[in-house]
């Protein structure tokens, strides 16, 4: 089983990044369980804005998604800024919007159907409902599969304050929790759908749907 | 295979649900494949406001959470307004924070664990993607696992117009292929997770992350 | 200078509300200066769902609707349950729907054109934002204006835990901070549109729009 | 009066930009009462990720910035992606984040305080209601105000589709309707607020909140 962990932090490395924190401890618990995981921190790559998987010369978006297309398990960690996702995790959902184009030629399925989705989120404030909500129904679109509670996130009371590492977030009871959820929930759904890949054909289903829209 | 179907509909009956009419679409395609639909009218029910499973005398939620709790599809119906979830269907969400209280003495499981959730979506305009993405994440949170393209929903243009009847959406394509979508998709994990149910102890995990806590 | 502070909480009186712990702090800074409160618990009154102004013998929203229509600030308190504002506080949006069609003869404006609009909001943990930018957004399309810095709320850290008051959310600084401004920024707008009201008229401007939309 | 509207489109120039053709319809508007228009397309400029006012060598983030600090009128327009905005109108935002440091030395207000703000959305579907209410709640934070019906969008029918452009959007009569409203409301208050700033002492009220939080 491998985790592909995409760390949508705006600081470029080597800078500390929270939500790396938190990753790593999510990483740790995959590694009880057998699943390797790749952390790939996003902005350390160059990524312009766009919609397709491919947006020409120096675009090294193809890189991550090789990876993205061969993991079983796809988690968004994103921190919030300004109550919402930040804009890389953004620009990272905008960029899957190119596999829509990825169909197979068969059954019309989308290039990370049956892959397994979660969530981790970091913030020194609310915001995570909203960021985890948005994220893993964007990523049920574009094909994959989400188990219950595999979102898993710090934010600090009502307000500007310390973030995860300095408040001390790594001994905060409900993050510790939540991301063992996370761990096992996808690790499980994942062997599940390996062994039985989700069938549906979508041609057929949307060759049966034009017909009743004609 | 049963699937209950919450119609979140403000209007009690006998009057038109412009949603009823898009969730007896998704009846009809359950029927093709065995799978038997329950539609409640919640709004026809006398269910006070709340967070927990019994909100005393004449409190009908009760009879809901029965089908509820016994069902292998959960599908919230709701309509939009003002962009956002009706308020009965809030109101549902909240109702289900009980549950959380019912949790399996050996797992810890909540009564909705394992059961695949799925969201219908009417409004005359723009709102659908909020609605789907936090009432699908809300059921993430209670146990329900979420298959991808479950989210089947019908909108007109920017701003006020007719709705779901009136404007002739029974032959908007994209709805029509997204139905089905749905509902293929939530009877085959349906039929996966009942013979393999989500084996998670969440108590134990708890247990570990109290110790890692301390 | 009058304001209208909704508590939108699930619980009726006299159970303890947060929100109301919350806006009696709200309006003792409001007293200071000179404006009056009139605090209304919404779910002490009878209010069937809907989107009209009137749904009938026993409901009791006309009540409420005349002390918005005749106050300069309107406050929406909101307790956040799942992520979001509460199913009383969207039950008072939708109800509100109802005053789009009371438009001013002349200018078409809506009965709360030119009202200021605040938010408040509470919750044992996460989802502020997503209440308050929702809730203040429907305000303006009802005509409302949103000054800076008009929304205070508390909430505690990631998950679950104990709400405003046990926390001792009272001495929380953000929210006694923002919750100053919400005061001084709605008292001096609602002063300065009282002299100075939105001219605008809008049946004048639809009909350019419709000119150009042929 | 002058009004900064932001292009937040993915696309750079010389591409056809949807969001600038509705762009250009509230620039006419403007010319009509007198208001100049400085469209600025942000990703035609090198706007590194961050929340800081300068990111270092090469970051063009200052020019636009200096722009936005004096303009009167605010607008946001962005496209909607996954339902939500554009990862250029979050970046934008992000970046924002930094007026927060420059607060005047008296009165503590940042730079954007009293300024109007106003929002343009455009998509082929779905999402403008949550781009719109979290991208107006987003500037009241960083100090402007929002007037009401200030938010001009055009979505067509759920699911994918033409856009603004093909789909012959600028017929659409809500869409011209609402963009009146907003060149109207966001002027008239740009005047009113130009004469009669919002005096709040910031610095004051935290003062007061720091005793009462002791």
């Amino acid at each position: 089983m491998k985790a592909v962990i995409l760390n949508c932090t705006l600081k470029k490395s080597p800078k500390v990044s929270n939500t790396e924190a938190l990753i790593k401890k999510v990483v740790k618990e995959y590694k009880k369980l057998g699943v390797t995981s790749d952390i790939i921190r996003v902005v350390d790559y160059k990524i312009p804005f766009g919609v397709s998987s491919y947006e020409g010369k120096g675009d090294e978006w193809p890189v991550i998604l090789k990876k993205i297309k061969s993991c079983d398990i796809l988690i968004i960690a994103a921190p919030i800024w300004f109550g919402v996702r930040s804009s890389v995790a953004q620009l990272v959902i905008e960029r899957l919007d190119g596999t829509y184009e990825e169909g197979d030629k068969k059954t019309g399925q989308f290039p990370l159907y049956g892959k397994v989705a979660g969530c981790i989120v970091t913030g020194n404030e609310d915001g995570a409902h909203d960021v985890a909500a948005n994220t893993l129904f964007n990523l049920t679109h574009l094909g994959c599969v989400v188990p219950p509670n595999v979102d898993t996130y710090w934010v600090g009371p009502a307000g500007p304050g310390p973030s995860y590492i300095d408040a001390g977030g790594e001994k905060h009871l409900y993050t510790n929790k939540t991301l063992r959820f996370l761990v096992h929930n996808t690790t499980y759904m994942a062997k599940l759908l390996k062994k039985n890949p989700i069938p549906t054909n979508l041609k057929e289903l949307i060759n049966e749907a034009q017909k009743e829209s004609e």
